[in-house]
């Protein structure tokens, strides 16, 4: 995991506080991730796959919120993860014409292991979301199968590819190639030391706008372009949120919410074409599926306690955002032109993250 | 069309409001309905669709909003309709577990008919809303497939079947048999006569709650039962409004708010365990897809207008329930029970509409 | 305390569930209410007071909610409330044009009591609601002051009366006098019995729509009247929650958006020109204005457990509303014509409850 | 006006569109805006008022939406405006404990222009945003009175001054002395040129975060300093956004969500203790408050045509955060520390705004 350089190796420091051990969001302990990837002559796409803990989601659902930062997008399952502020499947990530694939493929996973469903209990609210790898994937035919949603997730663990990789092998963000990228926070409390995780799929962005810690470096490569990449923004951003911090869903929900100052720190406007999603969930509690004779104790931290979260949120947006960009290779587009990664045009250009 | 008696053949008037001329969802002018229904050994399921107008949806959208007034559902499509105010995509119901294959199968069909999708435009949300037919089909492997979506929009017509069919095939109602009905409203305002139709899939309440203009039917069958079917409710109600008012979206979103009378009234407590769900489009104004030179002009009535189209929704919607339950067949039900059809259970115990 | 007769003392039962000791709010230990009334020749208003509970509500705050059913009015404090998932002041019932005056005087209240506001903590979150009594009283001229506000705090009591009386002076529901109304429900759950109260400020409502668990009384007493009073319905209501039911503000939130269903009985179209809006607390948890070390313990129901909840909520809704109508005396209004008691409109026209 | 040096005249420049003539919210034909300041050994606060057009907005309103971007705040009027997607008073700013009162003398105002409401037509919606004064002005006793809401409205102009005036008097930013600003964004699109404006009421954030485009002026004045300012975040940021775009409340909706850009770019980590709320109108539309006989025209650009809208919210949303630092005075706090100005912080270290 990890062997490409990620952001940091490069010098750029994002924010006040420190990354967890692997700077992923699986330093939140029980979270794994897991990729199947497609690529072949017509179709560069995939599914992404991310576990919230080891256990049955479904007999154990976690905390969870989910908040439309734009919402031109697709996102399965949210209706339900907001009325009952849990989760109860893993989250995929895939295109956006292959939702109803995955959808398809991720119920038909949860029923095979759980034999009540649609039998002696309910159903399941599979949670999907998406991002549009037109530029690069056929996906006018959807590739995705229940396979790669059953491969994604059972290659998931705790060390995983970030790049051009799972969901994110077509995706293009600020006009450079995009994909998967991942960070991490630690923030200390009076009862503990927490982490806040997050993973993007991205897809969004003027090339323009990109901006490193400050340095324009999306300008000065645009500079150097002799033809304009500054299309219609019609991409997207995903921003899935772990955490092991005790919280309801409504404080969980303030937190993810936070995820739009790392975003806009990159340089995104959040244009009108993107499906611009953030969902996350806590493990810190587990709520049962069939109901216990007890209520339930939910521990929660005091709202004051929120304000390092919201730090960290924001800086693990943003520097996830940076990994991805940095991590992703140069891939040729379904147009014949290239997705450059953003390496390879800083080095074209002589250009390096410090003014 | 309705050739199976409904709520007013029995005499039970509900409101004050006139219907349009078949009482119909498709009196909305363009709005047409179609099933494809699954009926073998195993299955009791299908799939119904609502096509908004008789154009390319996608090119000229609608002005369209949904309102959750329980969110234990998993309808597909509700977080672009919201952010953008349109819908772009037939509106599908079927049953849970098939909402990923009726996704599937509604985003090819738009995909074969829209060239440029994917392609030089962007994507298309598709729309899908769902009940749990659980009780009566077997719903852990799905049977519905593209072919069934297909079937159901081709079918589509302004007059169609109520009753246990399409998507309403399995659906089970206040402990009764329960399925697809409609009604609609005429509501006159000083600038033109307006339609108000609603079409309900109705697969929720417990037994001894119905009440049929204030004839509190359910209990008395209730009554009559040795065992008692008062369940936990986990049943849901798909809500869809047509309205050819000239509206925008914020004042659409007030009218399908109002369905939550016309359900009370039929005696739901909108229970915990169901995905209560309301979408409605306007047919006043068409929103191209491509964007014009001029800025649109979105004609809506005043706000005191919307009086008389919240009643006309609550009456409607009241109505529609109870047509679905007068014109749903006995069915019997996965576990050798039968979901009796209200009428037959009334004739049973010698009940009339009239205390 | 209750020496009028209620609605259930006229042979009306409402809905399946046992009424609370008191059949009221105060039910719920430590709720109490009072009341300020205005009363002369140019105004008749006052101020309605909800103490949560008999502590310092700054210092230790309760888990609340608001939901808006429709959102012409002016309620003051519900941005915060809904952020935060915390009440931490009583909740003002007023005319419309006080809110102004009602606000400035709670937070003076709360200012005096907790001398650290404004000095070594930050400010307090004011919540006033409002119904427009504009057809009884002069409401250009706003005659409540702070003195009123401190009024109804100081009498707060868990006895007060209902009808015409404090912030219900003034109000006409159903074309009727309307005023104050309470109820309260028991619901029995695996660990112990929990009660669910309800206060209205009832001033919404077409005659012709009155409907009495069944029985269209209002359109009985409309037959009779020789003018027509159903005017453009611009009336509102107010409804308080309470409860000590172990529940977060998300399922809060649930339980208080039923009051719909109770609200729709009573034959609410629930008109455009209305402020309804349902404000709730839960008395199970206190949340603690200073930051505790350890995070704080939030007990919680199992959300299937919210069904006998949501029932409760449904007819405690509908028989406060009933109750306001039957202790309110008959008033005459600003332009002559008397809003008449409910009771005074049956016995004149010899209508009774039964049909 | 604007006599005082602003951020584009110390050679910062941020984004990439134009300004208005006067880049600021009054470039929006009609806006002007007004201050009463009040400041005394006892008082340093004040009152200002936005006036979104010149006529009577009561008869003639304009279309609004509100976007809590965190709810930590007790502003007033956002139910309403949220629920009928318009604005019929000025807007109002003032310290968090004058609520109250400012409502008040607002209420006074319009009801005393308008001899209708109270009478023949309903009530009025007073629309009050607020900040937390408390480290420079003594709160808890409430100077504000209606007559500062008569002179703000009075002395409102298309010429107003920026900084530690009006509602601006007391605010402290960043750890330095905030207040009113302003700024403004021309948009060019096929139809015609628009103007996006935006006046901040700045009270928010932690010294060490201020970014001032891409330059750590903050962390280097934090740095400088013997004590560190970097207190609990308690401040809170109104955000009004005007423009002449023809666009629906929804349109509007999704423009001032993006202001969560511009703030996010000077630092802003959106803290917990704040009440960050935008409120924003378009001037294109005029609805009328007595119902016309005809439906209503609402001329509204495509969604696409959002996008340079989204990015001049962003800019002009961050440039007058910057207005606001660069024009505010040097101001002893309550306990005798100073807020100091961000040109005089910047002078003392010798520090420039290119890094």
């Amino acid at each position: 995991m990890h062997c490409k350089k990620r952001i940091r190796d490069y010098g750029v420091k994002i924010g006040r506080l420190e990354a967890g051990k692997n700077n992923s969001i699986t330093d939140v302990a029980g979270v794994t991730v897991g990729h199947a990837t497609i690529d072949d002559q017509e179709w560069k796409t995939g599914v992404t796959a991310i576990m919230p803990h080891q256990g049955n989601t479904f007999q154990e659902k976690l905390i969870a919120s989910s908040y439309v930062l734009n919402g031109f997008g697709k996102t399965v399952g949210t209706v339900q993860l907001n009325e009952l502020g849990t989760l109860e499947t893993p989250i995929l990530l895939t295109n956006t014409l292959s939702v109803g694939a995955a959808t398809e493929g991720l119920t038909k996973y949860i029923v095979e292991h759980n034999k009540a469903i649609g039998r002696t209990t309910g159903t399941v609210n599979p949670v999907v979301g998406e991002c549009n790898d037109m530029l690069i994937n056929h996906i006018r035919e959807s590739a995705v199968t229940s396979e790669h949603v059953y491969e994604a997730i059972n290659k998931a663990s705790a060390t995983f590819e970030e790049g051009a990789i799972g969901a994110g092998r077509g995706m293009v963000c600020y006009g450079l190639k995009g994909g998967i990228g991942t960070s991490s926070r630690l923030i200390d409390l009076t009862h503990g030391t927490y982490t806040i995780g997050v993973l993007v799929l991205a897809n969004f962005g003027q090339m323009e706008d990109l901006n490193v810690s400050g340095t324009p470096v999306g300008h000065s490569i645009h500079d150097h372009l002799s033809h304009s990449p500054n299309e219609p923004d019609r991409g997207s951003i995903m921003i899935i949120v772990a955490t092991d911090l005790p919280v309801t869903d409504r404080q969980l929900n303030r937190l993810i919410k936070r995820t739009s100052t790392g975003l806009a720190r990159t340089g995104s406007t959040i244009a009108h074409g993107s499906g611009d999603i953030a969902i996350g969930f806590s493990t810190a509690t587990k709520i049962p599926h069939e109901k216990p004779i007890e209520p339930i104790s939910i521990p929660s931290i005091h709202e004051e306690d929120l304000n390092p979260a919201f730090r960290a949120v924001g800086e693990a947006t943003e520097e996830a955002i940076l990994n991805a960009l940095v991590t992703a290779e140069t891939t040729t587009m379904r147009d014949g032109r290239v997705a450059m990664s953003l390496i390879e045009a800083m080095g074209r250009y002589g250009l390096t993250f410090e003014e």
